[in-house]
């Protein structure tokens, strides 16, 4: 993995875009430590990110894992250049119980045009964390 | 896929349940059709659901095939099962631009434990349909 | 789905092609129908292709079901363009048991680098079809 | 990740199935390390695993991959148990160039029925290791 990332303002550019996505501000979900291939996103528990049992939704431990993935593929890129997801694959693990959701991601495989990411996402109840969910991820520069 | 399901009340069992994932209230998702191993999930477009340009963010339309694949599955097991998302693959096929978005899902494959199904996603433009999104997921009796 | 496809003499590029995977020949997988965007592998049944059970490993099935995605992608790319697989997902839906096995693959979208394609594998025992896998892959042109 | 394996005789048991696998010794794979939760399989360049450019196929790769898998997962099953594959999911990162190439899999959880496991792929060239694919699956006990 690239330790030198093409993009000096790189945190910048990432926090900006983060900024930007409004489905993070709905979720709640902010952005944590941002370094070359490597981002973390936080998410609070609330009552209204639930599935059926109460548990917080696939769809939302998905959504705050594609934003942390994409944006470490983000800071390996070079300036003025943006990131889509190609593709995404979630495994979950165990119950999302929890009073804190933090997705870790970083870059497999940082490529011209394809970036391979995984994010491992944990939930954080009572300070002990229990991985619940893992992504491997395709994401491609615009 | 079986055309008698195990659950004769199978409706009123998805419809209710689906109401009470709380995230689907929060992003406007709402059930459409519910049939032996199909469903369907509309959502309009809104502002607040969006990635850095403004399309809606790729967690979100994970969500909505993520519920339409687990009801999909539900509505083929028996009375008194609950289903949960194993893992699920979402490759995003066009930018997600439309004023409404339809998630329809099929069972592939009903087993005793392990269900496989699969959902498209359609963004409908001035009544023109594209497609989105594609799902592959595996989903869980319990 | 372009019904034009970019190559005229996309059969025999797509032919000639198969011909040089060396792996197909080992495991005595045939090329079938070549059409714009689909594309069938054929396999008899043999006993040294087996898991620890003796049916059809399910590498195997991975096996056609990705040469039957990439053909079908390639068939829709310019002359002189070649394809590899960015990644795939195959869910296992029924033991592998027959003595043929046909993967028919085709594209979902064709993009200017990347494709998505979907196979199924179906399993013929005494004239009977049974679907034993489905794989979504994603292409690329080089 | 348990450390106390729920078989005591797991290594022989999974060296014994693997030897069942005549698709390992068609492609002359073959089993290295067993440890509870993790397994190495081990495949030799040759010029009969190729796809149209001469490197190793992906479904050679993924059949490595798979089997590393399944055994990590089995090592961890009670006694009697079988492991089938339910899915996985391939991300190719590199041109597949080495004299040896290395499946390197552990469970990243172990579960009563389903377990999720993790393969990255290294081609050996040389002596240099190089990541070439890397793996996320979901095994089923039998």
């Amino acid at each position: 993995m690239p330790a030198t990332p093409a993009n000096p303002d790189f945190e910048r550019t990432v926090r900006e875009s983060f900024a930007r996505q409004s489905l993070m501000t709905l979720l709640g979900a902010q952005l944590m430590r941002v370094a070359p291939g490597e981002v973390e996103v936080e998410l609070p528990f609330r009552d209204d990110l639930g599935q059926q049992q109460g548990l917080i939704h696939a769809g939302v431990i998905a959504s705050i894992a594609d934003s942390a993935c994409g944006y470490a593929a983000h800071s390996l890129m070079p300036p003025g250049s943006d990131v889509v997801s190609v593709e995404f694959k979630l495994n979950l693990l165990a119950p999302a119980r929890g009073q804190r959701f933090l997705a870790r991601a970083r870059v497999v495989r940082a490529g011209r045009t394809i970036s391979v990411c995984r994010a491992d996402v944990l939930a954080i109840a009572d300070g002990a964390e229990t991985l619940v969910a893992t992504m491997l991820a395709t994401m491609m520069q615009r």
